[in-house]
């Protein structure tokens, strides 16, 4: 394990948490026994960014819900995984079948049921509200709450160091996700 | 009647309110005459997580709809009253029923009609944006507003004071809670 | 006129606007035409009560929606005039219809519809995010934004300068307005 | 090119996007495969009055929904172009159908896929809140931030940069718009 910007600079999947991460932590249950839930635009532009530079992208959330499955499938991440209770063997499973070494795998969390992917991820990060446990277990804090730019912080910072991110968009790199919000 | 450390540690159970407690007040109502609420994952992580570890829960509160009443028997939440105009009567005759000594129950509301249970109760807490009745009523308020973490926050207190919050997530504490939010 | 203090001690009646006052000025528009939204639980036991204390509360707004409808035929107003475009000529009807001296009227708004309102009145007071003309208008401009209690705060301060807010909370006036959140 | 304040009273047209513009990011998708958003009302007022006062206003978006459709089509703006993933094709097109001088266009945008149309605008402003790359290639920079007021301040500046903004509120020009938010 080196400093933190020589490993962002070796990523090649990101794994998150949703609720605390792409949402404030707000859940707005329907009567139908789904939930609404709002995510953030700059976020969703920067996933469907990556994945199109050929990043993996993975979700492990205890959350479920049918809107749920809908804007990440949407989005067109790797794999998505609801209604988990039991995140780190699901890592474990993923970081196997796709060959990864963890060591250039982030994962982000906000809360305790993560505290365990945040210990095996090379790369743990966290939004600037997570649980104090979560906050310890981290080798970056954003300075992003969840839902207000962590996802897009973490995503931008490996990027960049892999100057993959738009940084000046020049020709179509920078507008041709824009149908994708 | 001890300090606030002293007493938190002997807790057997806690009283809610939940307009402005478990959310930030906001309410939004629907055509259908229910409502939408927003409420906070880490809240519900943490009373998915006392429940089990057998604390009683209960929520006494004013307001109603399907969606609310769906939401806390989801958690499974031991009693939920809704629409209640005489909150220190059902207040009461929980403690009664369940054997409990006030001493050894906190009650968390926000508003006025809460105002005779904070009387009652022998933790009474709050969120930190109550009205000013309420916090001069409290023996502790959250540095938390409603709807942003008062309700983990005073669990949180309650199950670390009794060794009981999964401090060191070691084992399958930390993970097996995954699935309620 | 003498100083806001002695004034609002003898208020008889209230108008308020709905955008940016009951709410934040956030407006969600639904497929059918309706629209969402986020009213504030405490404002809500304010209106309540004060009706109960036999105050007239009336509400002219230039929104609209079947959901605004509901709302405040549920909490009981007075009289609600929705999708106004002369708010002005409402305001001076109803002053004449009720009998109202306009010295004793509080009036709520927040944008360059209400200005005029804002002048007919008394007592004009605003949310602390209002738009520049109207605090610039204001004899009061209440520390809390639209939405997040500055119906509350007017109506409080009346009541209590009149000896009717439930300043000591005993018996049953602090708790029978608990069911119409 | 003058400086700011001699070109924004120059103003003929503005282009808009829309999340990040007009709402604060947050985007809430429905199990239908449309989106809630939430718009503020003091920008929605300032939008029909500067339609009335005669000014041209585009909306280039990459969002989509039948509710935005909707919000937009009952602001009355000129055009909208949703789903648009080719903004700067979509902007010059405007500006050469309208007969429009860049230098008399304001463009207001948030991310990235909207950096080719700041560049081509004679006037780019942004939200407060916007990417680094936006505020980069601003030549203002809203105190406020998205769904907080960005929009009614730049259109506000212009139109009071030109004298027809509702400043001394006499007559009817101040509540004439109260029906349409």
């Amino acid at each position: 394990m080196g400093n933190f910007k020589e490993d962002i600079a070796k990523v090649e999947a990101f794994v998150f948490d949703v609720d605390g991460v792409f949402t404030d932590g707000g859940i707005t249950p329907l009567a139908d026994g789904d939930f609404l839930r709002t995510y953030y635009a700059k976020d969703g532009y920067a996933i469907a960014y990556a994945l199109r530079q050929g990043y993996k992208i993975f979700i492990i959330t205890g959350g479920r819900g049918a809107t749920l499955q809908k804007r990440f499938e949407y989005l067109g991440v790797t794999e998505l995984h609801m209604n988990c209770s039991d995140k780190i063997t699901r890592f474990r499973d993923i970081l196997k079948r796709y060959g990864l070494n963890s060591d250039h795998v982030v994962f982000m969390g906000d809360d305790i049921p993560d505290l365990e992917c945040m210990r095996a991820a090379g790369i743990p990060v966290c939004p600037a509200d997570a649980a104090s446990e979560i906050i310890d277990a981290a080798r970056y804090v954003s300075e992003y709450p969840g839902g207000h730019g962590c996802v897009r912080d973490i995503l931008e910072q490996a990027l960049r160091a892999q100057g993959k991110w738009a940084k000046d968009c020049q020709g179509v790199n920078c507008t041709q996700a824009a149908a994708s919000l």
